[in-house]
C-alpha cells in the first residue's frame, strides 16, 4: 500500500483528498494535517465521515510528514508550499501540489500574479499535472503542480483543437462558471448563504489569476504567446463549474473534424466524455466525479465554435485530478479510486 | 383609473402582471384570464395573493375583454395573440403583448424563427417595447411587442455602444444566463426540482429564437444587418438573468468614455443603473424590481469591452417592461406602480 | 411625516426596515447607524437599493439620534439596546426594540436566558408587540419589545385557542424551521452556503432562548404557568419560517369550532389569514409579506389539533411587525407601508 | 456474481440502484426496464452514467426478466408489484419490493390506505425489509417489502426505545421533513423548480399513507396497538429526510440509559451512528450514503425524549436499503456495494 498524507485537510479540496484517498484501494492515508483542527478528529470537522474516517488532524512537522508517507499532496493556499516542498522533495517524496505555487514554468508569469517565489528552481523539476496532456512528463515527475479548476475547464476542449491548427487561439474567449465550493471553506460574505443563493454575478473580470495559468498552457499548444480573454462568474451552487469558450477556426473544418480532433486526442482518456450531436454538458452530470464532459456547436455562417466543458471543481478540478495524478506517478491505474458509479440525481 | 386586463394570467409572466397592476396607483385590473384555470378564483392558483387579489379567470372572450379594458396585456405563448389581437386593436383597445408575435418588423426574420404570422400587416405598426430605447415611438403606439428577457439583457448595454460607433457589431458574443422561471410555470423535466437545482448548462447554443429578435434591434443601432453570437445557460434559481457581452471596439476609447456614452444615453431612466467602478452587476440586486443594472471592464492591451447586464427576468425582461410600456402609452409617470424598494436579500 | 431612525441597520433585520420604510408613506427616514460601516453609504453595503435610499451609515450617538427622530428601531443584538433605551426614552422618542432586551416582564427569565438586564425597571413599561394580540395597549406605548421570529409563529395561533380553553396547554409541542437569514447576516461556517444548502437539521433543541419568551405570552393566554417543548430546525432557504405545533384538546371541538375561534380572534387583522379547508400554509405565499397564514388539522380519533403557521422570518418576524408597531403607536393605519402586492413566486 | 435486474428503472429510486448495482463487487446489473423508455440506452435518460452503466432499458417482461436475473428489485408504484411478483417468486426469484405492496402484514389495513390486494396469500411470505430490527427474517426471505422512507427514519429510533419499555407509545408524535427527491421523478406542480425552492410547508397532515405502515411496526415493538401522530413536510432541497420524534418516557431514564438502549440494539449494525452528546443529526451528513444517523435529548423536567434521525431518502430511505436486503438474502456481507466513503459537502 502507497503511505499517502493530505497537508491542509480540513478546506474543501483537502476533505475531498481524505474522501477519496480513503477509499482508494492501494492507499493507505495515514496522516492529515490542520493548523486550525490540530489535535481533533477528522471526522468532527466533517461528521459526514464519522465511522468511516479515523484520521487526527495534526499540526505540519516535515519530519513527521516525511516518515509517514511516500507522497504527499498539499492543499495548502500558495505561498505556504513553496515554503514545505523542498524539503519533502530532499527527503524523497513525491508531492502533488494544488496550490497555484508550482503550476508555472515562467517564473516572473507565477512572481507578477501572486508573489516573490522562494523555491524557484523547483519550478523546471515540477510537472503541470493537467494528466490527458502531459501524461507521460508525470509518469516520471517529483513534483506536480496541480491545475486549477477554471484552467482545467477551460484548457481540456481546447488544447487538441489549437495543437491541431484548427482555432485562432488570438480569439479566444472564456466565460466560466464556478459553484460556491469554489471560494473555499474560509467564511466570506460572498459565500453567505443569503447572499450566494438566488445570486449570479461576474467576478475579477479579466483579471483572475488563473488566467496567466491558462495563457501559459494554451501558449506551448499554440506554439506561440496566447492571451485569451476570461471572465469568471459565481454560481448559487455548491459543486460545478463551466465554461462556454468562444474561439474562431483558422480553416474550413465540419462538425466531425472537431469531434474527430478531440476523440482522437482523448482516446484512451477514462475521465474525457465528449457528448453527442453537440448536446451541452450539464455540471449536474459530473457531480462528484472525476469527469470532464465536454460538447460543442459549430456556429453557420461565423467560422466561430462553441466549446463548453464541465467538471466538479473539487474533483477533476482538484482533488480527483490530484489523485489522478498520483495513480500516474505511481503507476498505478490512471482511474484507481476514482471509479464510483455517479449519481442519476 | 385605467382599466386592464390580463390575458393569460396564470402563468408566471402573467401572474407578475396581476402583482404589478394589482399595486398599480392608476389602474384597475378588472379582467384575467386563463383557459387552464378559468372559473377559478386568481388566489387559488397564487395563494400568497389570497385577501389581496380578488379575482376569478375567466376563458377569454375578446368581446368580454374588450368591454371591460382600456388596455390589454397578453401573456400568452406566441401564435395565439396575433390571432387575437386584430379584433382588439378594431375596438380601440391598446395592447401590450409578451410574446414574440409583435416583436419584429421583419416577417421573414419572424417566420424563420416562429411559424407563419397571420397579422402581418399589424407588424408595421407594433413597436418594440424597449422603453428607454424607443420611448417616443411607444407613447403613440397602440400595439407594443415588449421585448424578450434575454433580447433586453443583451440589447440595454449594447445599443448605446454601437450606435455610437464604439464597437464592432460583427465581434459581439453574448453568454447569457437565466433562472428556471424563464422556462415558465409548465412542467418539465428541466424544471423539475431535482434536475434543476445543482446543475448550470447551456441550451439552444447558437440557436435560441431571441437571437434574431436581438439581431433585428442591434442592426436598427449599426444602421447594417448584425449577427451576434448568441448562448443561453440555464442557472440552479427562480428569478434572474445575466448576459456577459465580449465586443472589439472600434476606436481608442477610456473606461470613462464608455461610461459617458452609456450615461448620457440612459440619462433621465429611472431603471437603467450604472454600477461604479465596473463592478460586475449581481442578479440579487434586482430581484423583483424593474431595473437594469450595467456593469462593464475595459480589456487592456486587447481593445476589448466587456459589458455584464442583470435583470429580473419576470419584471425588466417580462410583465414590468409591459407595465413600463403602458405607463408611456397611457401618459403617466414611467415608474407609476414599478417604484416599490428593492428587499436587501 | 414621521421621522425616524434604524439603530442597527446594515444587518438583515435592520436592512429589512430600511427597505420598509424607505417605501412608507407617512415615514421619512432620516437616520442609519452602523458601527462596522460607520461613513459608508447604505447602499453600499445592500446595492439592491442604489438609487432609491440615500442615506450613509453613521456611528450610533444618542444625541444625533433624539434630534433627528421621532421614532427608533433599534436593531441590535441584545444586551446594546438596554444601555441606548433609556436615554432616548428620556429625550421623549418612541422606541421599537428589535432585541429581546424588552419583551419580558419577568427580569428573571430574561436573565437566566440572556444575562443581567441594566434597565429593569422599563419592563413594566414596555409592551409586548404582538399586534394582533396586545394592540391597545401598544397603541399607547412608548417602548415596544418586538417579538422574536418563532415566538410569532407559535404564539399567533395558539394564543386564542389556550384563551379560549380549547387546547391543554401542558401539551404542546412546537416543531419550527426557520430559513438562514434567521442568524442574521454574521459569517458562520452554519450560514456558509455548501454547508447550508442541501442540508436539514435541528439545533439547540428544547434550549433555545425564544422558548421561555413564548412561554411568559402563552401563560398569559391560558392564566397559569405553560412551558412548551419547542425545537428549532434551520431550512436550506433564505427567508421563510414555518411551525408546526401539536396541542391536546381539551373539549370535543369540531374543525368549525376551531375555525371560527381564530377567525373571530383575529378579525379586522390585516395580516392574519386562515387557510381553507385545513391547507397546510407554505412559507413561499409570504415571503416578502408581513402576513402570518394559519392552517390546520383536527386529528380525528386523538383529540389533537395540527396548527401550522408561516411567516417571512425578516418581516412579520422582525422588521414588518416593527413597523405594524409603529403605525399602532403613531395612530396610523396598522398596515401602513406594509401592503404591497406579494410575488406569485 | 449474482445477476440482479431493476424492474422500472428510470425512476429516481430506479436509477439509484442502478448506481448501487453496477459499482457492486458481488453483483452482475442486467436488466433494467422501463415502460416509458422502452428500447433506450439508461445512460440517455441519466446521462452522468454515460460511459459507465451500459445497459439499455427493456419493456417489462416476466420471462425475459426471470431467464435473465437471480434477484430482481421492483422499483415500480404500488399496485404494480402485486400483479408481477407471484409470477417471478413460482419462477424461483428472490424479489426486493420497494413499492408499499409487500409492507403490510395486515391486508385490511393495505386496502385501507391503497387498494384492493390481489396476492394477499403472498403478505404472509414477505418480510418487511428494515434490516436493523429484522435481520434473521430477511436472511431467509425469498419476497421483501421494502420500508417507506418516512417510516425508516421514524422506526429505527424509536423501535429499541419502545421495545425495552422506555416511551409510551400511545405519546408520539413524528414531524417529518423530506427532499423534493422523495416525490419522485414524475412531473408535478409541487416539485417545478420555482414552486418549490424557498418553500417550506407541511401536506398530508396525519393522514399519510405511510403512517399506517409504521403504526404496524410500532405496534409490533410496543406488543400492543400503536397509532402515532405523523406530520410531513416538504424541504426546498433534493435528497435527505429528517424526522424529529417526541415521545413521553414510561421511566425515570438517563441520557445514558437511552443511549445505551440505542447503542445495543443496533451494535454491530454498519449503518447507524449514533450522534454524540445529543448532537442533532444533518441530512447533509448522510447525503448519497446508507447512514441512518440519530441524536436525541432528553427534556429535563418534561420526561420527554425528543429523537431526531436523518437519512438520505433515496439510499438508506428506498435503493441502499433494498440493496442491503439483498446482502442479507444473499449471504454476502451487509454493507457489500454500500460502503463508499461520503463526501464532506
Amino acid at each position: 500500500m502507497i503511505r499517502a498524507g493530505v497537508v491542509g485537510a480540513t478546506g474543501y479540496a483537502g476533505a475531498e483528498l481524505v474522501r477519496i484517498l480513503s477509499g482508494h484501494p492501494e492507499v493507505k492515508l495515514n496522516m492529515t494535517t490542520s493548523r486550525q483542527y490540530a489535535g481533533k478528529p477528522f471526522a468532527d470537522i466533517f461528521p459526514s465521515m464519522k465511522g468511516v474516517v479515523d484520521l487526527t488532524c495534526a499540526d505540519y512537522d516535515g519530519n513527521q510528514v516525511a516518515e509517514k508517507t511516500d507522497v504527499v499532496f498539499m492543499a495548502l493556499p500558495h505561498k505556504l508550499p513553496m515554503n514545505f516542498v523542498p524539503e519533502l522533495l530532499k527527503k524523497g517524496k513525491k508531492i502533488i501540489d494544488l496550490s497555484a505555487d508550482f503550476r508555472f514554468s515562467n517564473v516572473s508569469a507565477y512572481e507578477a500574479a501572486y508573489q516573490p517565489h522562494a523555491a524557484k528552481d523547483l519550478l523546471k523539476e515540477s510537472v503541470y499535472g493537467l494528466c490527458e496532456v502531459f501524461r507521460d512528463r508525470i509518469r516520471t515527475a517529483k513534483l506536480i503542480g496541480n491545475p486549477g479548476c477554471y484552467p482545467t475547464s477551460v484548457i481540456l476542449p481546447l488544447y487538441p483543437l489549437i495543437q491541431n491548427g484548427f482555432v485562432d487561439a488570438a480569439s479566444i474567449i472564456a466565460d466560466s462558471k464556478s459553484g460556491v465550493s469554489g471560494a473555499g471553506r474560509s467564511l466570506s460574505q460572498t459565500s453567505h448563504y443569503c447572499e450566494a443563493t438566488e445570486s449570479f454575478k461576474a467576478y475579477k473580470v479579466a483579471g483572475h489569476r488563473h488566467q496567466p495559468e491558462m495563457n501559459e498552457i494554451l501558449s506551448l499548444a499554440a506554439g506561440a504567446p496566447v492571451d485569451i480573454t476570461f471572465v469568471p462568474h459565481l454560481l448559487p451552487m455548491s459543486r460545478g463549474m463551466e465554461s462556454t469558450i468562444y474561439a474562431n477556426l483558422k480553416k474550413s473544418v465540419t462538425y466531425q473534424d472537431i469531434y474527430d480532433c478531440l476523440a482522437e486526442f482523448y482516446a484512451g482518456c477514462p475521465f474525457i466524455r465528449i457528448t453527442d450531436n453537440g448536446r451541452p454538458p450539464d455540471t449536474a452530470h459530473v457531480r462528484g466525479t472525476n469527469f470532464c464532459d465536454i460538447g460543442f456547436v459549430l456556429e453557420k455562417g461565423k467560422n466561430r465554435v462553441i466549446l463548453m466543458a464541465v467538471i466538479d471543481n473539487l474533483v477533476k478540478g482538484a482533488a480527483g485530478q490530484a489523485v489522478q495524478n498520483m495513480n500516474l506517478m505511481m503507476g498505478l491505474s490512471e482511474s484507481a479510486g476514482l471509479n464510483a458509479v455517479p449519481y442519476p440525481i
